[in-house]
């Protein structure tokens, strides 16, 4: 039998730090998941102690430093050599642990991730992976914020990356990729997307062309490509119309004694409609394109989140998605090289 | 008593011509606006005995072509002199009409409204606005479309026509106007953004600075500048999403007894619910920047959402947006040059 992947949690990160992330790091434990909490040994020793009173099979990896959630990344990788996220990522680096996870500042989580791993060979840039509900299964967009200002073979190689994510993880046979564009036909988009459509078309990708933003929450298509300036509206525009939504939905069920009972009665199907445009669901962003995986989660991300984002981590790595990325990229790496001389 | 602006009605434009956009123009005069509809005589004629049998106060200018919704924009310019569409803008460029609206295809509307009305001097590109629905008061975002691989200089002046749009038509009195970008703090975004920020920060304009995906649904920003191509992702994934959160709201509530009865005590709430994401409810998406109004509509649009960008565009120039814009673009005009210099 395979061993269980070892995943190294930075338990200081995110909007809450070990009080919510240790919690996370011993329920993903009690799934039969294998995980290292690194941070301030004290401070996690003492959650665990609060939340795991029985002990828990967790090993603890001491850090002295906390990279601040609104910190500069460059700054932080230089001067914060004994950060949390930064140790993290030296234990998959050394081979101690196989995948990171981190609710922690993410520019520096993307920053360090590349730095310490380095990047698959022939990988032009990562990309961040994001895994948003749709109104039927999960589907990724790639790229959710690693990169601005993308050329076309990054997109391509993005396409690539995430289809490996789209099969192995979210367990699509033949996952449909998309090109995010203003415009169904052919040569609809800006002058990047024009140029990716081409490579795209050209690869063994199943490319169903391009799709709008309209096709997006339908979930038909399961990859969706696009540039990371684009794909971080995407996320964060779902994540807060899917808030806002419940909020104007809460008000005006709260409004009178019918509409309250009303409420009372569909509760279940009202329940059963936030899980299904629940983020958390889906714990975080993998960055893909490095040796080794790295999960950028959301600072807000509670419990839950962590745990399928560990849980996410582990199932990337036990199904061997880095080796099936890479052999893809391998042999599209004549097409990655020709979309990289392309001006736009 | 200033004179009823006539807006002219391309009257077979959208999915469904004439059938959807004579009541809905008959429905505007009901309302006080002044309407004329603009297409084949002989089908406007039947539908206006058919919707207004006793007759209503209305012009109809005949055109002999209509464009079809995926002919090239280009070749309809070139080929159909005669379209609802050229007759319309042609009546707004000859005096004899105020503004057009116009549910047909979009963008040899927005080619068609560029070519015969002509930029307002001085502005760079027209910038096509999208009124959307939030949690609050409806915000307009820009541009949705009508340009892709925007300069910073067009951004600037994308803002300064929206501001108007804002104060003059939705009634905003000094509005927040925010730059759509990947990061709140300066120097967040990709190239194009950085540049942006810096001419709306020296303007006259009350820049609030850089907001994310998520700030758009919230109402807290008024008037959200971007690059059409990130802008027509944004207006179509919100659309798509108030529809995909409708049909899995609905399939949930369907479920079971309870939750049907549930529904049915709180259709009055889910009823509100569903009007205020109603995108309908905004008409269309004003082109701004040209020598005249011209309102593109989407082509599945409803009645209603046309009587809506018929009642928009006699605001539009009832309230002298046009007269206000063109006095800020060119208090402004030093800085949009000084934009139209920067190389990005």
């Amino acid at each position: 039998m395979a061993k269980t992947p070892v995943i190294a949690v930075d338990a200081m990160g995110g909007d809450f730090g070990p009080r919510v992330i240790v919690p996370a790091a011993v329920d993903a434990v009690k799934r039969g998941l294998c995980a290292v909490l690194v941070g301030d040994e004290t401070q996690v020793r003492a959650e665990l102690a609060r939340c795991a009173p029985a002990g828990a099979d967790l090993e603890v990896v001491h850090a002295s430093q906390v990279v601040g959630m609104n910190e500069k990344p460059s700054e932080a990788l230089r001067r914060k050599k004994d950060s949390s996220i930064q140790v993290a990522c030296n234990l998959v680096q050394a081979g101690a642990a196989d995948g990171v996870v981190s609710a922690g500042n993410s520019g520096a989580t993307v920053a360090c991730g590349m730095f310490t791993l380095g990047r698959i060979k022939g990988v032009q840039r990562p990309g961040l992976a994001g895994v948003m509900p749709t109104e039927k299964n999960p589907i990724v967009v790639i790229d959710v914020g690693a990169n601005v200002d993308s050329k076309p073979s990054h997109l391509f190689q993005f396409a690539i990356m995430a289809d490996a994510l789209a099969k192995d993880v979210l367990g699509v046979p033949n996952p449909k990729v998309g090109l995010l564009s203003i415009g169904e036909e052919e040569g609809k988009g800006n002058l990047v997307v024009k140029e990716a459509f081409d490579f795209l078309r050209r690869s063994s990708l199943n490319f169903i062309g391009n799709v709008e933003g309209r096709d997006i929450f339908t979930g038909e298509v399961d990859v969706i490509v696009c540039d990371g300036f684009v794909g971080n509206v995407v996320l964060k525009l779902s994540e807060g119309m899917a808030k806002s939504f419940g909020n104007v939905l809460k008000a005006e069920l709260r409004r009178n004694l019918s509409s309250k009972l009303g409420a009372m009665l569909s509760m279940p199907a009202l329940s059963r409609f936030a899980a299904i445009m629940d983020y958390a669901e889906y714990g975080g962003a993998p960055l893909l394109g490095l040796n080794g995986i790295v999960i950028v989660c959301h600072g807000a991300s509670n419990s839950k989140a962590m745990t399928n984002a560990i849980g996410m981590a582990s199932t990337f790595v036990s199904s061997k998605t880095h080796k099936h990325m890479t052999e893809v990229l391998m042999a599209h790496s004549e097409l990655a090289e020709a979309g990289r001389r392309v001006k736009v």
